[in-house]
C-alpha cells in the first residue's frame, strides 16, 4: 500500500528532523565552543540526507496512488500534507537550491560583521543578490503552487495566507494605530504623572530567576516529563514535542525581561506539547505554521501575562522566589508600568505590543515591494526611513544599524516571515475574545493561577488540529469567523485605551 | 574518482555518527524523563539510515576502483579502513542483523527485569537464543573475514587481535596473578596494621565536588573548549572529537569515586581530543578500537593517577577545592591505601587493578567455548563458578546476579569484547614502561602536575595514529615490542609487591 511507504518514510523525515532539533538546541546551551563548525558540517550533511529523501521521484506516485487507497479522514488529510512538502521541497531545483544557499550563509555572515558599524554601503551588493535570488524563488514557488510570487512566499510560513486577505486586514490596523498610539501614549503620560515607575531592587541571582521561571512554566500548563529550560543567548522554543527544549537568559538588574521571556516561550511549548501524539510523524502532526505558533506565544504573553489578573496571581510568586525585598512595595500596577509600557522606538524586537505591528507592516510592504520589484534593495534605506517617519514618526536614515539591517530575516533569504508576527497578535486576541465568551470565569481563573480551562479550549481549538487546516480555515474554525483586526484593536483599547 | 565518493560518503557517515553521539550523550544528561521513547525511535532510524547507506552495494566497486587510484599514503591507508567497515557492515545479511536486533533487545530487557531478583533460571532460555545466534554471527563474519569464529567476533573491537596472541599473553598473566594476589594481599595487610585505612570527613557538596573534578581533567589536560563535564546515571566518555561529552556521578559521602572515575575517563576523552583532525570524517580517522580506547583511560587513570608522585600533586588541590578539612591529616599513603585498596571481590566493575585481570580471563575463557559450542549457556553457572573458585576463591554459585548475570555484554550479545578491558590495562602498562624510558623525569613531572611531555608522547605514539594500524601493530609501533603482559606484571609488582 502507497500510504504504508509514506509511513515509512515520514519516520525516516522525522527522525533526521528530530535530530535536526535537538542538535540544534544542544548546540546553543551545551555545545563545547570549539564544537562548532563539525557541528554546523554534521548538520548540513543530515540537511541534505533529508533532502534526497524527501525529494525521491518515487514519492510523487506514493502520493498519487495514495490518494486511490482506502483511506481514513486522518490518513486522507494526511496525504494533502504529504503533498504539501512534496511540492515544497521538489519545486525548486538542487541547482538553485545550492546556490541560494550559499549566497544566503555568505550574505548572513557579512551582515553580522557589518552590521555592528551600520555599514549599509559594504552590505548592500550581498543583499542584492539575495534579493535576486528571492525573486528567481517566488517565481518558481508560484509557478509550482499556482499562487502570487509573494503568496507562494508567505505560504511556505503559512499556508493558506494571501495577501488578498492580509492587505485589508493590515491597512484596517495600521488606519486604527495611526491614532491610537499617541492617543496610548497620552493616557499613558497621565498615568504615570499620577503613578510613577518604580524602581527594581537588583541585583536579582540568576538561579533564584530560574526558579521563578520554572514556577512560572508550570502555573502555566508546561509538562517537564516533556521538556526542560536552559540557557542561551538567544531564547528560544525547540526540541521536539516530546522534549522541548526552551531557553532563557537571565541579567541581574532586573528579573522581568527573563519572566516575560519564559512566559512567550512556554506558549510555543504548550502547542507543541499539545500536539497529537499517534501520527506525530506525519507532516499532518506538526504545528499548523509560524503565525498559528506566534499567536500562541503570544496568547501566553500578551492575552495571559501582561493583563492585571496575572500578576494578582504572579506577585506573590515574585515575592516567593525573589524574596520579599525583591520589589518592595511594589503593586500590580507597578508591574504593569513597565511590562506593558509602550514607546516609540527603533527596534522591531525591543517594540511594545502597541507599535509592534508597524515594525511588521513596513517590513511587509517593503516586501512585497522588493519581490515584485517595484522597490530595488538599493532605494530601502529611504523607503524605510519614509515609513519610519510617517509610522512612528522616527528617521532612521543616519542608522542604518538600527534601521534596515536590524533583522536577519533579509540577510537570511526569508522574505513572507514577518508578518506572521503580527498575524500572531491578532491571531491570540481573536482567540482571547472567543475563549472569554466560552469561558465567563476566565479572569478569575487566571487570578487563581488556574490555567486548565484556558489550555484545554486551546488544546480542542489549536494544537489537536495539528496541521489539518490552512492557518485562515484554522483560524476561522477555532474562532467562528475568518481573521480581522477587530479584536486585536478591541485588545489594545481596552488595555491602552481611554 | 572514486576515492571521492568514498570521502563524500564518509562525511555522510560521520555526520550520523555525529548526530547518534550527541543524541546518545543527551539522552543519559539532559533529555526530559517522557523523551525516551520517542528518542529510542528516532536512534533506530537514524541507525537505518546510516547502515542502508553504509551498505550500497556500489561502495564495492568504489573500493575496488579506489585501490587502482593514484592515492597519497594517508588515502591509501583510508582506502583500507574504507574496506574493513564496509566488509564488517555487509558481512551479516538484513534478515540475520533484524533477527540479532530483536532477539539481544528483549534478552538484555529481560536481564535487567531479572538480574535484581537472580533469576537465571527464567533468563536461561534468552540466553541460550543469543548464544546460538552468537555463534551464528560468529560463523558469517569467520567467512567473510577469513578468521576463526572468535577471532572474527574480536575483530570488531579490536582489529587484528587473535586468540593465537593473546591466549599465552592471558596464560603468562594468570600464573603469575594466582601466586602474585596472595602476596599483595598479605603486603597489604602488614602495611594497613601499621597504617590503617582513615575515614573520610563527608559530606562533600557535589559542587565543590565538580570543580575538583574540572581542575583535574584541565591539569590532566582535557581540552574545554572541545568538551564538557555533565552527570549522568552511569558515567561515560561520548560525544565526537570536537565536542567530547564526559560524564561522572556523584556521591556525597565520599568523593573518591567520582573523582577517580572523571580522571579514567579523561584518559578516554584525551584520545579523541587528539585525534587528527585533517580527515576525521574517514574510518581511519577514528580511535583505533576497545582495547586502545581503554589503554588511554586506564593510563590516566591507574599508569599516573594511582601513582604516589600523583598525589604529591592532587592532595593540595583536593584541600583547595573540598576544603582543609575534607580529609584532615590525610598524607598521600592515606590515599593511597584507598584507591590501590586489592580485595577479592564477586563484581568485575567493583574490582582493584589486580584482580580485575582474572574476572576478564575467566569471561574470555567461557566465551570462547561458548562460541566453540564447548560450553552451553546452561553450564555457565557451574564453569562459572569453578573458575572463580580456581582464580579468586569465591563461590558464586548461590548468587546469579553477582555471578554471571552481573555484565550487559553477554545479555547484549556483545562478545568478544571482554579482552579489551585487561588488555587495555596490559597496553597502558607497556605505553608507560617505554614513556618512562624516554621521559626519564616523568615522575617528578607529575608530582608538579605537568602532563604536557606525557601527552605530546602519547599524541605521537597513539593519538596522531588513529586507525593507521591494527591494534597489534599499533601497540608495537608504539613501544616497540608486541604486546606481552612483563610490563603490567612488573606494573603490579612494583605497586603492590615486595
Ligand atoms: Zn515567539
Ligand atoms: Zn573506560
Amino acid at each position: 500500500m502507497s500510504f504504508e511507504k509514506l509511513d515509512a518514510l515520514a519516520r525516516k523525515l522525522d527522525a533526521i528532523e528530530h535530530a535536526l532539533s535537538i542538535l540544534g538546541a544542544d548546540e546553543a546551551t551545551h555545545m563545547a565552543v570549539g564544537g562548532g563548525e563539525k557541528r554546523a558540517e554534521a548538520m548540513s550533511e543530515l540537511a541534505g540526507i533529508y533532502h534526497a529523501q524527501a525529494t525521491a521521484p518515487e514519492i510523487g506516485d506514493w502520493i498519487e496512488t495514495a490518494k486511490a487507497e482506502h483511506l481514513d479522514e486522518d490518513q486522507r488529510l494526511a496525504v494533502g500534507e504529504f503533498e504539501r512538502n512534496y511540492i515544497n521541497a521538489t519545486c525548486l531545483p538542487t541547482e538553485f537550491v545550492q546556490r541560494k544557499t550559499s549566497a544566503t550563509m555568505r550574505s548572513e555572515q557579512l551582515w553580522r560583521d557589518l552590521k555592528a558599524k551600520g555599514d549599509w554601503d559594504s552590505y548592500l551588493p550581498a543583499l542584492e543578490g539575495v534579493v535576486s535570488l528571492v525573486r528567481e524563488e517566488a517565481q518558481l514557488r508560484a509557478e509550482a503552487l499556482d499562487l502570487a510570487p509573494y503568496d507562494a512566499l508567505m505560504d511556505q510560513y503559512d499556508p493558506g495566507n494571501r495577501m488578498a486577505d492580509i492587505d485589508p486586514v493590515f491597512a484596517d490596523l495600521k488606519s486604527f494605530l495611526k491614532d491610537f498610539l499617541p492617543e496610548a501614549l497620552g493616557r499613558q503620560e497621565q498615568r504615570l504623572a499620577t503613578h510613577p515607575r518604580k524602581s527594581l531592587n537588583g541585583p536579582y541571582p540568576i538561579e533564584k530567576q530560574r526558579e521563578l521561571g520554572l514556577a512560572a512554566m508550570r502555573a502555566v500548563g508546561f509538562d517537564f516529563t516533556h521538556g526542560s529550560l536552559a540557557v542561551s543567548h538567544h531564547p528560544f522554543c525547540g526540541g521536539v514535542p516530546t522534549d522541548v527544549r526552551m531557553t532563557t537568559r537571565y541579567r541581574t538588574d532586573e528579573f522581568l525581561s527573563s519572566l516575560m521571556g519564559v512566559l512567550h516561550e512556554t506558549g510555543h511549548a504548550l502547542y507543541e506539547q499539545g500536539l497529537p501524539k499517534d501520527w506525530s510523524h506525519w507532516p499532518l502532526g506538526k504545528a499548523r505554521g509560524m503565525g498559528m505558533h506566534e499567536s500562541q506565544s503570544l496568547f501566553v504573553e500578551m492575552q495571559l501575562a501582561r493583563a492585571p489578573e496575572f500578576w494578582d496571581f504572579m506577585l506573590p510568586l515574585v515575592h516567593q522566589y525573589l524574596g520579599e525585598e525583591a520589589i518592595p512595595g511594589w503593586d500590580v500596577a507597578d508591574v504593569l508600568n513597565e511590562v506593558n509600557f509602550v514607546e516609540r522606538g527603533y527596534i522591531r524586537v525591543d517594540a511594545d505590543e502597541v507599535t509592534y505591528p508597524l515594525h511588521v507592516i513596513l517590513r511587509y510592504e517593503l516586501e512585497q515591494e522588493l519581490v515584485a520589484g517595484t522597490l530595488e534593495a538599493a532605494q530601502i534605506p529611504e523607503a524605510w526611513d519614509a515609513k519610519m517617519t510617517e509610522y512612528l514618526n522616527i528617521s532612521t536614515l543616519t542608522d542604518p544599524k538600527d534601521g534596515p539591517m536590524q533583522d536577519v530575516h533579509w540577510p537570511a533569504g526569508s522574505f513572507g516571515y514577518f508578518p506572521s508576527y503580527t498575524l500572531g497578535a491578532m491571531i491570540a486576541a481573536q482567540l482571547g475574545a472567543k475563549m472569554r465568551e466560552d469561558l465567563p470565569d476566565m479572569s478569575d481563573q487566571i487570578r487563581s493561577g488556574d490555567f486548565s480551562a484556558i489550555n484545554r479550549w486551546r488544546q480542542d481549538r489549536v494544537w489537536s488540529q495539528a496541521s489539518r487546516y490552512s492557518t485562515p480555515d484554522l483560524i476561522t474554525r477555532a474562532t467562528g469567523e475568518p481573521l480581522n483586526a477587530e479584536f486585536f484593536k478591541a485588545h489594545l483599547r481596552s488595555r491602552y485605551g481611554a
